[in-house]
């Protein structure tokens, strides 16, 4: 089943916007099994994307359309549709009690731009499972038509509970696709290529593709088949084969990222963490409470970022800071078994570092950083280098910090550090 | 002067690379006042191609195309722009001296497939301003196109440096065009569109943009002309306009975020910022560090995740706690007051809530979060109700934190609350 994916906006065509839906529709459609033959990005032009949807309706099975569903004026997917398909625009019902409902919680007004949103094309379906996202569909020629939010959010979140399922009831003969993600850290590109030329001969009909996504690195393993238990057996037979060879830098699997898997951990041995954050200032925190239900695990912390702070709310001494500096082995080992003792945690983690661009020196390089884990009898601290700029830094640093945990937690060794 | 941009290559359809070269080209074209109809993605496939190049033909006056230039098989876009042009391969000696001497001087031996990368269509100018990186020009029936490698370092430098160039040559004629960046926080899209159309009528020939950023809003102001300082004098006045409309919601303008716009207010009155996060858990701390030099200006914080770190390190008393529960009013104040005096800063910045998914009741449903601001002799708070998830509620916590110390230095009131 082949189709296109076609994203309007100015924003996109100007430059302004990076396309990020077009690439995770194409990703999402292709490991279902769906072949995108031609992604397509227009302006808020009427004449281009009347013109896009006559080309999909001569050649494709279906099409996945994002933009101009919202309520300013050079929001006119709608409009388009009605006229090039000759579908009148009509209010819809559902939607237009979606609309009331929301604008009526908030305690604001239905004003006609709000109202012009629940118009549809005569013959759409509302695709909004709780109304959290809301965009519609249309079968036109035999041809599947899905329209969606240029919001990344909305339309990531239909694509994955709405319109793949939706694809999957009508395309009924496609294979099973089975599909792994597994997410590495502290292992490069190169690297991997190395473990996967090892691997060559070993890996069946498996597909398998790579992602950088700083500072992680993703693989995927793809397999198709007609009998779904086969292909299963056939992926775990491979992953554990990769395992095996590099198992400690994969992190997590599927949607899993490191503070989930890190919470998880905590949670099942009933520890508590506390952190003290000087570089980062505060990333750690934000990374470890993204997660729903931390407060269960995460005492709390304290951005460290001065050295006042460091000594009155880290335990730091002045003599520590005085002869071996803010950032240090010994200032990031106090931070860590302070922290963790004014925050009645069983585990401290501690950061401390040169983000840059400004700081650095010849013996303290910008991307210099200390991590400290303190437990009830052990210490541990590292000295690392990171590269980039301040934001990657800060990025990388908050990233091997939580590996820490992970590894501690599991009883492997930490990544070396300089 | 209108063109498109096609990028070829299977990783694009399929999802597995995020097409970095379209968005950059078209935003390097745009910023030069060419205008982009059309992105469009397709396969190595051969048809999809000439159909690509076809289109451009007809309906484009220039287009920059690029992938399928390296030795792979796979690699067949010279082969095909000489079938669909009618244009016969022929070696290039310019090129093949140069691959030569490339091959030669890493000691390697010229094998047919580097050859073939010689090999290219009748009246080609080759564009390698160095041997960094090559692609080849053409033009045909008044179209200008652009050949260039899929590798994106090797694109953008070819970009920057031979085609932007080459096309300000041809296209002489090209107008200035000046573009304003606007961002706004707490005035919906709605609210927006209504704005709008008060002005209508009074906007001239500029053309405006909206783009939803949550929990943002960007509006763009875009003017093309010859009169460069007339050009600026017009944006000068829509802008001074839209000012004057909802000047308070406009937190920033370009490139610059809250934080910059809150870091550059800060050092220039000469003061320092703590801040107490409950429910964001770093957040706030995360985006003012991400400023260079913010530790000028950002003395440090507390994550109160837990009451224990409210009392222990905001200064929180256990009474209000007791008497108002974490979120309220009193408890924010507290915070905010507390972690001012703590780290010895000028503005104390506090916030508590509730994030969710669990957590909320009838009295405090998930969303609810206090603001509180303490500064020298002067103190205030106020309850807001936020919708979205666990992230959103966090991202919106953090703006809304960060917005309030805009104000507040700016002498504007503050977002009304709940």
């Amino acid at each position: 089943m082949y189709g296109e994916i076609i994203t309007i906006g100015n924003e996109l065509v100007s430059g302004k916007t990076l396309d990020l839906n077009s690439w995770y529709a194409a990703g999402r459609l292709t490991a279902a099994g769906l072949r995108v033959t031609r992604i397509k990005s227009v302006g808020d032009d009427y004449e281009m994307v009347s013109e896009a949807l006559r080309t999909t309706l001569k050649e494709s099975r279906f099409a996945i359309i994002t933009g101009g569903l919202g309520s300013t004026d050079d929001d006119m997917t709608c409009e388009i549709v009605a006229n090039s398909l000759n579908r009148p625009l009509c209010i819809n019902e559902l939607m237009l009690n979606k609309i009331k409902s929301s604008v009526e919680e908030r305690g604001r007004d239905l004003t006609p731009s709000i109202e012009k949103m629940a118009w549809m094309p005569e013959g759409s379906t509302v695709l909004s499972p709780d109304g959290r996202a809301c965009g519609f569909s249309l079968k036109q020629d035999k041809v599947y038509l899905y329209f969606l939010p240029g919001v990344h959010e909305q339309m990531r979140y239909l694509i994955d509970n709405v319109v793949l399922p939706d694809m999957l009831r009508n395309f009924k003969t496609l294979p099973f696709v089975g599909q792994r993600i597994l997410k590495l850290y502290g292992i490069t590109e190169p690297e991997i290529s190395e473990i996967f030329i090892d691997l060559k001969g070993k890996t069946g009909d498996v597909v398998f593709g790579f992602y950088p996504h700083f500072p992680e690195n993703h693989i995927t393993l793809s397999l198709q088949g007609k009998d779904k238990p086969k292909v299963l057996r056939e992926l775990d037979r491979i992953e554990s084969e990769i395992r095996r060879l590099i198992g400690p830098y994969i992190f997590a699997a599927g949607d899993q990222n490191i503070e989930d898997v890190v919470g998880s951990m905590l949670k099942e041995k009933g520890m508590k963490i506390a952190v003290a954050e000087s570089c980062t200032g505060g990333l750690i925190g934000h990374r470890l409470t993204n997660v729903a239900g931390s407060s269960g695990y995460f005492a709390g912390g304290v951005i460290a970022y001065g050295n006042r702070a460091k000594v009155d709310f880290a335990r730091v001494s002045q003599d520590t800071l005085d002869k071996f500096g803010a950032v240090s082995d010994n200032t990031v080992r106090e931070m860590a078994d302070g922290v963790r003792k004014n925050f009645r945690a069983d585990l401290g983690l501690a950061v401390t570092g040169i983000a840059g661009p400004e700081g650095g020196t010849n013996d303290k390089p910008v991307g210099t950083v200390h991590i400290g884990l303190a437990a009830d009898s052990t210490m541990f601290s590292v000295k690392y280098r990171f590269w980039g700029n301040r934001e990657e830094i800060k990025l990388n640093t908050s990233m091997m910090a939580l590996d820490w945990i992970r590894r501690y937690l599991n009883g492997d060794t930490f990544l070396p550090g300089i």
